[in-house]
């Protein structure tokens, strides 16, 4: 169940609700609206009078399973930070730069090229998930080091992909945001891990998750306690190969109706096809995405990874342009809360 | 194979070709490219001394399996005319209507309503596929008077669907554009049989149809002597029934690639979610689509049918209104062309 | 609703059932158990003053949407004949010859290799859905001439393809079994047309309907007043394209508890894959099918389509004494009304 | 590249080779064919002359990305002994169980019943992926004691899910054979784990992962030092809900085609359905699956988890007695390496 309590309340309403249900056996976490006001929730119920308590503004025993992701009994959406850069505000984010780190002076080159071009946030890999085990895995360390001397170098904050618990340390302590790739959105021991770590969380969606599992992979991360998801709709599989996957875009407005958290679009792996990079990332914006991650090098074909996806910085400015002018065109008449409403069904 | 006829031949250029190829047992079909030059699709092989004739500017041996279909050795797109509303010029027509026909006195309110928030071209069911041999069927040719009636008031032309080919003659007589729905994407007879009727086609995608077999049930309408196809993603099935079908995106820009005929999008169908409507359209257009197909109807919940999906005619003018100045943003710096070129893997 | 007509009761029973229905507007259809009982459909409801007939044993008012495929309120499961072969008697039935009828004398020479294999059914395609207009489309009225011939010769029923409601008066005058192949199962007025020739329909699954879909589109058979319905399972489509299709042979035990119609298997369709289909054969067996269709050719790389899942005689003969070895082994303790009771979920 | 070397070489030789290879900065490994025989698999090009070297008896260049896990270039299938149960032999081994370990005497009686049953490896669950934080995730270590203890009162070897690489050694502890569940077959940190665990691997195919990418993932712990991988098909996702998921029979004889390691089949998960369970393992043997996994409980709609798809211990026993009838009726034609060379295409 869900208890909510006002943003006016004294912290010990939050205490109270927390201790009663604890009492009683049940397992309790309270979520920060971000405007002062908390969610508590309880798995179990407990009846209305261990709940009589100042602050309590609402009891609500039906609810999505994910308790802690849904929209439902929230009135803001959540903005997510990593470093300075606020995710979810309107404005669109975009994450650019390799599918993989090679070497220093490449990473800092890119970091230039795609801060220059409006990126706000660069993507690196260093620990690679590869189909085989004779591929390169990432340089490990090293590439978490080249891309912190390239944060050092333009400021820009890093998001950079984790693939074990025990990773977890090692990559919070180089980068601001920890990437879950699609092929972990079902490792729950990792979520766990990531949940602890005190960083905010890309959430990739698994290639063949439903848009529930994949809030409900959210709400493993929520539930031991870090509140800073963002989703990212990345492809799911189908039967067309025409493309490498389906870039499911009915998922961004349809995950934003039934959650607060920020949604944003990976155009790269959704298509896997250069050309379809561009138009499948303003469509990701016009579907309602708070943003963008998109592999970006100076010499697409020579990449160590998904040359065939990857774009030029001169294309990522041309994106960023656009993509910016179209959220603006679009943002006048659109409101994530009046979408809610509208949604009847 | 396929031989390109310069603008400024003769039309003799082209009877020659089609006849040596004929006098070689060949099957060969010549198509306009619509600025004066014609492309002659070849079923065979034929050598150069055969084709040593006045006007011929190019012959091309390896191609896609859709010859007629495939922009290779084109210069320009494809617009279609249905009545007096092109498309495929970079402005998107929108067609919209209800799901069915249900009597003169709606369909000709719904048309009036829909042509004020701007659309420009009417659709609604007079022969309905439907899951159930007892369900509704549609009016049949009651529904094709009707919407011929709204059409004389309103003067938008309308788009039906045709389900076999004993009925094209009878949709041909009284709508502007035939529609050849998902289910019968596949089905070759009637391909073949609107493909001989003089009017415009609106081919929608087969829904787990992939990008190439739908271009190979276009260039079955093309082989058949009708250059006027449009094709209509909307939405596959995928493993994922949080919306009805899974809109693919990725097909616009990609068949845009591949092929010189427009492409529109169904929303309505491609989410089958009412308050996702809005926002995929918008993506449909942002991903390059020449146009949308929406069902929509003054009372969506009291509807015949895919009351679900269906949105109000206020919610169109907002999607038209947007979608345009959308369009316009993007006009600038996009070319389908330039984008052909730019597709290097 | 369902009424249950005892196998004891007068003819007048149905008759007078069926004539209230009709007073009270309704759709209704008689069909018979093969036991001498009957069932009525009836798409709308009545009061049970108006069912208080003699010969009514059971009123049903909440069942499938399939309500005259459906096994509820049946105790038997329909044996469907084709010529003088029964389907559905717990022994299998194999119809086995080549993809595409190619001439007389080999269509002959295939039918006696397949008769001497142990089939018992005589398959051959005359009309042929290609994916390419370009492609053969097969010999039509001359294809089945040959297949008539071929069943002469050796007595082997035949069962070919009808792709449009005007090629079912042809199709049926030839042959002993019509086949709607797996694009048209959701091509209605083909159905419907079907339903309406007084011969057996072999209803083939579409490669992305889902289970309940299909048992629909043989309600639209039954509904038409055609009892005699084979359902066969021939591969959906899925995300791995190292099979053609992925033979679902989930599908198999879960048709015949849904449904009282017997159901094969086409592993060759199923598979693609010429060195699966005997396992793949065995398999559908021990799901519980009630036979095979599978294409069959002297010299399979010759053949004229599909070669690559075409098997030669030999392998059929070895499929066909294993199949009915493995059928009587299972034989024993199975039985598909128990196999029913026990689903209680 | 493959390096064959013969029965009858000196243990050098195959040293030799791996020195060569590694003196030139390339990944190599040894895996035994079982028979004596070594295959060399290296990761990179060496010339013929660095392996001119007495025993080696072939070089093979060109050959799958599995480059340990293929059939290619062996002559005999490998058989993993868990316990002292072979698998692999072409008797087939049934694994039964209950879905999650409840308590001891539970375990300790499911483990009696399943024996009786002629089970011979026991199944059971102490780390439980699930999909929401909130349900139960296993007893954990407390779990693996249990079925310890079920091991030592009935000597049957068990079988149990690792989640995550830290968890390997507790695993390997207790249990028999590791268990990597769909959920992370792409975890490629726990596939080097339980590659180097000396423990046999039961390898579950992820539910949208194609058979090759299952291979590469086998890859994984065979180039970890592991040769003891048994694969199992559990049913992929797909669009048809109506099953929980589809198994995919399939690909059990192309698994078997492709690699010399055993695959076995998973009904339970495979259908989710009770009443499926029963027929579809015995397709699953006579597609030719190496054995089965069943999920058994003596009261199956109290089971703690997937209920609806466990089955009686009664049901178990005929599920065996029959599958046992029905491969030794197979087995008299079959030879998985004459089907090898009987696939052409």
């Amino acid at each position: 169940m869900l208890v909510r309590i006002a943003s006016h309340a004294a912290d010990s309403s939050t205490e109270i609700v927390l201790a009663n249900a604890i009492a009683l056996g049940l397992d309790a976490r309270a979520l920060s609206d971000g405007h002062g006001g908390v969610t508590v929730a309880i798995d179990g119920d407990m009846h209305d009078g261990a709940l009589d308590i100042a602050g309590v503004v609402s009891i609500q025993r039906k609810h999505k399973p994910y308790m802690l992701a849904t929209r439902e009994n929230r009135s803001t959406s959540t903005v997510v930070m990593v470093g300075d850069v606020p995710i979810g505000t309107g404005e669109p984010v975009v994450m650019a730069g390799p599918c993989v780190i090679e070497n220093e002076r490449d990473t800092v080159e890119i970091a230039r090229m795609v801060k220059d071009a409006g990126a706000t946030i660069l993507r690196g890999g260093a620990f690679k998930p590869r189909s085989s085990p004779y591929s390169f895995q990432g340089l490990g360390e090293e590439g978490l080091q080249h891309l912190a001397r390239a944060r050092d170098l333009t400021g820009l904050p890093v998001v950079s992909e984790v693939m074990e618990p025990d990773q977890v340390g090692l990559v919070a302590h180089y980068s601001d945001m920890l990437q879950v790739g699609a092929r972990n959105m079902h490792n729950t021991p990792l979520l766990k891990a990531v949940g602890r770590s005190g960083k905010p969380v890309l959430l990739k969606r698994g290639f063949s998750a439903t848009v529930e599992e994949w809030l409900m992979s959210a709400e493993y991360i929520l539930a031991s306690g870090n509140p800073d998801v963002v989703l990212c709709e990345r492809g799911i599989r189908s039967f067309d190969t025409a493309t490498r996957f389906t870039l499911d875009l009915n998922a961004v407005p349809l995950a934003k109706e039934l959650t607060h958290l920020p949604v944003i679009v990976d155009p790269s792996h959704g298509t896997g096809k250069r050309s379809l990079v561009e138009r499948m990332s303003l469509a990701g914006l016009a579907a309602g995405a708070d943003g963008l991650i998109i592999e970006v090098h100076p010499n697409p074909d020579s990449a160590a990874c998904d040359a065939s996806q990857t774009i030029t910085p001169d294309t990522l400015a041309r994106i960023i342009r656009k993509g910016r002018a179209l959220t603006e065109l679009l943002a006048e008449d659109f409101d994530p809360i009046a979408l809610t409403v509208l949604s009847a069904d």
